[in-house]
């Protein structure tokens, strides 16, 4: 089950944080910026100096994107050097796609078999029929929005039918019927610490991917006691900008693993 | 107004057409399979058999990116090419992106000014507030989900909350308060005429990206009644693989064109 190879180097090293590799370009200190793969030498420093407390780490697509076929080029040699020196660690494409059907094939090749990621985001709005061909591929997850962490997130998501919540709904769907290989988890952002208490009790011990801790103003606290399953497991709990671009990486990857446990 | 390029186009070449560039690899002919940029030297032989049945081209990322950087490489020249041969053809790119806030800017560099493209499909379930980077892009059209082509669409989009399904509120919103620059349209299937006649029924004469004509099982009379705007403009109509990998991919185009034209 993929959701082992998340929780076995949880346990191991102690640890629900996910750092989110969003090596924007523009924000990238001087130094890198003048390398001749900016972006990876950026990921591989990041990744050496956090990789002790990183239970996964989470690239966002969108930075990558901005730079064309350089910035794939730089993602790939990224997960390559991931993949040979820590391929315990998990890894999410934080990619939001969704196409229908088929078309899918395509996403599904290029971010599970050619870029080798564990996990993928992905809208729920074509529904589980149009997202099989990730559903379908048991050795790898699929992370279904749910509630998101934007300030305007509850435009869709707080629509009400049946006195349920459109995030309410989306959670009962994939814990019921979309998850039938095991594979699913959810996107619930630390910035709604209630909905977050909610879809728990919902969605028994499904495993959730929670951005908005940090530069989002998402309490550790809050977040934490809200999301923890039964088995002190069911977070990867992300944080970018907060650690990547610190004085010290290390060091705030570390206080915030600390700060996790705290509460875990 | 961004909506201009496209009407114009299809007024000068009386087409509502849009050919689909969906240039996936494994189905390109072996003469094509065999060159140095095969989806690329593809994509210039569909351009040139269909451009003057074409008001639009709209690849689809996913058929790009499942071959990494090379794809997207080939994507570019794509759109290098159309630019320059034929920068009055409006360009869609079928991505279906979105993500918050300002990771979009990503998206917004990478589709608008890297490729050049005129237009993206975006998903809604994130909210306008998420989007805010694409449509504060007046110059380009941002082409939202509301009813999706695919045959369970509906299992989220068919919500009923306040006796109105999911898919009406989403049309509503745009029309009322996404658009404020008169750049939004949005994704109709041709394999829901009846959804079609309500959104066309809520929205004025928003423009439609209608997907499912051919392969999809879409009827081209029923959709064209069903979408048609006061102008008898309003729809850009898709059909990708029973034009690009029929035998005479020029002849499909006009059929269609013309099939089109005569419910007009």
């Amino acid at each position: 089950m993929i959701l082992d190879k998340f929780n076995l180097r949880a346990q191991k090293i102690s640890s629900l944080l996910c750092v989110g590799l969003d090596a924007d370009f523009e924000k990238l200190p001087p130094a890198f910026k003048k390398k001749e793969f900016p972006q990876f030498e950026f990921n591989k420093f990041i990744i050496e100096q956090t990789v002790e407390f990183a239970a996964a780490f989470k690239p966002n697509a969108a930075f990558y994107e901005a730079r064309g076929e350089q910035g794939i080029k730089e993602l790939k040699m990224t997960m390559d050097y991931l993949w040979e020196k820590y391929s315990d660690v998990f890894t999410i494409y934080d990619a939001k796609r969704a196409d229908i059907g088929n078309t899918n094939n395509g996403y599904v090749v290029s971010i599970f078999d050619w870029l080798g990621f564990d996990a993928v985001t992905l809208h729920p709005y074509l529904g589980s029929e149009a997202l099989k061909p990730f559903l379908d591929r048991a050795d790898k997850a699929s992370i279904i929005l749910c509630r998101t962490s934007n300030p305007g997130a509850g435009e869709l998501q707080d629509l009400i039918m049946d006195g349920k919540k459109v995030w309410q709904v989306v959670a009962e769907k994939v814990v019921s019927t979309w998850n039938k290989n095991n594979n699913c988890m959810l996107v619930v952002g630390a910035t709604y610490p209630e909905e977050m208490k909610t879809i728990r009790s919902l969605v028994g011990d499904m495993t959730f991917l929670v951005p908005g801790i940090g530069a989002q103003g998402g309490d550790v606290e809050a977040t934490v006691k809200a999301g923890i399953n039964s088995e002190k497991l069911g977070m990867i709990i992300s944080s970018s900008r907060g650690i990547i671009f610190a004085q010290n990486p290390a060091e705030e990857a570390k206080k915030l693993r600390d700060e996790i446990n705290k509460y875990r």
